[in-house]
């Protein structure tokens, strides 16, 4: 599979891929989607007649500032979608390829276009499924007794978190101001937080979505997921460890949340399933998943100060290491049968695996900075700091190609 | 202050009233208000004319489906539209009273009207914010020693709830299906949940919100609130124990919050101020609030069994009994510079006082089922059983008039 529009074989976008995002044209929000270094607007692609077979019974698809109405159409829809423009860029198709009038109205350079939030967020909820991960802050905050609780292997735990301040890839964050409490002794004090973290993590958005009081079982759970990003999901730690019992994290995490501007399709990580671990504990029924239920994907974080040119990499992970999958969390969430909307975003929780390096937070990383990182400017990192650009990438590979997120890019303000 | 729509002494809408929802009329939904036992059209009267005084500069107020954009535009304009109102519908105002074609066109009798929901809810936020009910449950959960943890005299709890599964007072709960662990020396098992609970609370919504990065003060915090709604907070016990620790309530709560259809504003509640409790520890100066910051509510909750024809009394509480105030609510959300939007929900957690027939859950009323209520029927509950009906009411009073919320009304089925 080839495209007429030219990319090199390590793009992140393929033909293969087809993720969907909204980016700005012409001072107008527009559905689009990427293939090697450029976009294609979908909407004009609409507009031009080329969506027409699937558009007889479902109105418009692409003509929204937002994708929520095609996530709300299910996955036969967007994999009839992704399969038109598969088709329709493929280098042996004349159609769109030798229409010069029609290319240069759609097709731009992805430079040359500003990436903005894809959905209208309804909820967004945060799993906490990487066994290391919780295992680490476990012993950190409650000691080595009690880091793992008893409920941990029986559900994947999960927090509701803020959707007004999930924020796109590229706005900076400024530093959130909190209080804390640095000497158990004294009382707490008002300030700048001081152990300001990243987590690496995952997301997923609920295509359709189920009506309150009925569930999603595991075994349907993947015809209601549409798609996946990355997601930095921002946490204060010295906020966190004062505020969050016995309710859970609030001002720690809710300042923001970034995340990737592209959204990859489940259909398009098919080739990247993978089993996931085995259940230490026997599960309850609700939460059995057959075959191979997660997927193969390569995650890396990087941070440059202001002094550096270039990134380093500061941990490398990879999303199969996460204990519960996409299925669970979503059996999960419903099966109390709670609501879900389409463009809601599920998260997975920090996603750490066995090594040292792979540990998805400076919390872990510098084990709560006790064990700083040296970058190769030689400065010192036991948390992040004002001016840091902390960058999460993704992607999926095999001999052929690379299915990829892209990158969620952010630097933190004082 | 008298109108000409006629209504008794203890109506929940008097003139001075004058809250704010959405009802169905004609198949439509309308932005509404509440007068004795009448509801008004606001579109229709803004269609009229009645408002063209201050939509020259803020173009429709009411001619949307929801009160969002309403809320948007502030409390200087929704105190002018309610002035307005209360101008209009004056007894000694001639201009609608003489008016029988406008009068039938917007006035009609609230039982031939359905009341919808009346926000678009982005976040949904929930405190945790009375003395007694943090103490209670700390006790029954974790033992007497650990109730209140000890950041609770220095801030004000609260974890971020889920928007979706809110809905309106009249609507039936499915009683919730989940994981639990009756027997801590076996695994958990999974079914009905069998520890079903109430909640009762008063909830405000967010008027202007503010942008990420910057917080609202004490001393700003109420031009920022729109008004307020009486909150069911369900709560699932059993399931709630099992799966709390360490991220916080999930599955326990978000199958169900129930709410009442009129958001009473709080200039109808300026004349019910009233001083709030003496904080034990000196609070951090960004929660210092001046004068009288909260309001004296009158609260009670009514079971109904199948049985019954008239709710039994359970509890009578007081939202003045909340440690923590709205003002707190709002700053301490906003102050690591989360942002808010117009609508978003915050409620207060239980409000429970100090006596045992002010606590304001069944898990406290019957101190986690071992001292069961009676009903007048002589049927036991100790908690809520499929069939029952529970109702929560709100008001405020003194020697002239009620400022009502009305009431919400939930019945839980199998």
């Amino acid at each position: 599979m080839k495209s007429f529009i030219e990319y090199g074989k390590v793009t992140n976008f393929p033909l293969q891929n087809i993720p969907f995002g909204v980016c700005e044209i012409n001072g107008e929000r527009r559905i689009c989607t990427a293939l090697g270094s450029y976009v294609i607007d979908l909407k004009m692609l609409e507009e031009l007649g080329y969506f027409d077979e699937i558009m007889n019974k479902n109105g418009k698809l692409f003509s929204y500032g937002v994708l929520n109405h095609f996530l709300s159409l299910g996955r036969v829809i967007s994999r009839t979608a992704r399969k038109i423009l598969q088709e329709l860029f493929d280098e042996k198709n004349p159609l769109l390829r030798d229409n010069a009038e029609h290319r240069e109205k759609c097709i731009h350079h992805m430079n040359n276009v500003k990436m903005l939030m894809p959905i209208l967020i309804g909820d967004y909820t945060d799993f906490y499924s990487s066994r290391e991960h919780a295992t680490n802050v476990g012993e950190m905050f409650r000691g080595k007794e009690n880091a793992l609780m008893p409920n941990w292997l029986h559900l994947p735990i999960a927090y509701h978190g803020r959707s007004s301040s999930i924020i796109m890839s590229g706005k900076e964050v400024r530093r959130p101001k909190g209080q804390t409490r640095p000497d158990p002794d004294k009382p707490p004090v008002f300030g700048p937080c001081r152990q300001l973290d990243f987590e690496l993590e995952m997301g997923f958005f609920v295509g359709t979505g189920n009506p309150l009081g009925e569930s999603i079982s595991v075994d349907e759970a993947e015809e209601h997921i549409f798609g996946m990003v990355i997601v930095n999901d921002w946490s204060a730690r010295d906020i966190q460890s004062w505020e969050y019992q016995p309710l859970g994290p609030f001002l720690a995490k809710n300042f923001a949340t970034s995340i990737s501007p592209w959204i990859v399709t489940l259909d398009a990580l098919e080739p990247f399933r993978t089993e996931g671990p085995k259940f230490e504990k026997e599960l309850l029924p609700y939460l059995h998943t057959k075959g191979n239920p997660t997927f193969d994907i390569k995650l890396e974080v990087g941070i440059k100060s202001e002094k550096m040119t270039e990134p380093a990499i500061v941990c490398r992970s990879n999303y199969k290491n996460l204990y519960y999958n996409m299925r669970q969390h979503l059996a999960h969430h419903t099966v109390n049968g709670c609501n879900t909307r389409p463009g809601d975003l599920m998260a997975s929780g920090t996603i750490s695996g066995s090594t040292k390096d792979s540990r998805g937070s400076m919390l872990e990383l510098t084990w709560r900075g006790t064990e700083p990182l040296t970058l190769p400017t030689g400065e010192e990192r036991k948390f992040i700091e004002d001016g840091d650009t902390v960058i999460m990438s993704a992607y999926c590979e095999n001999k052929e190609y690379r299915i990829g997120f892209g990158e969620v890019k952010t630097k933190i303000i004082p």
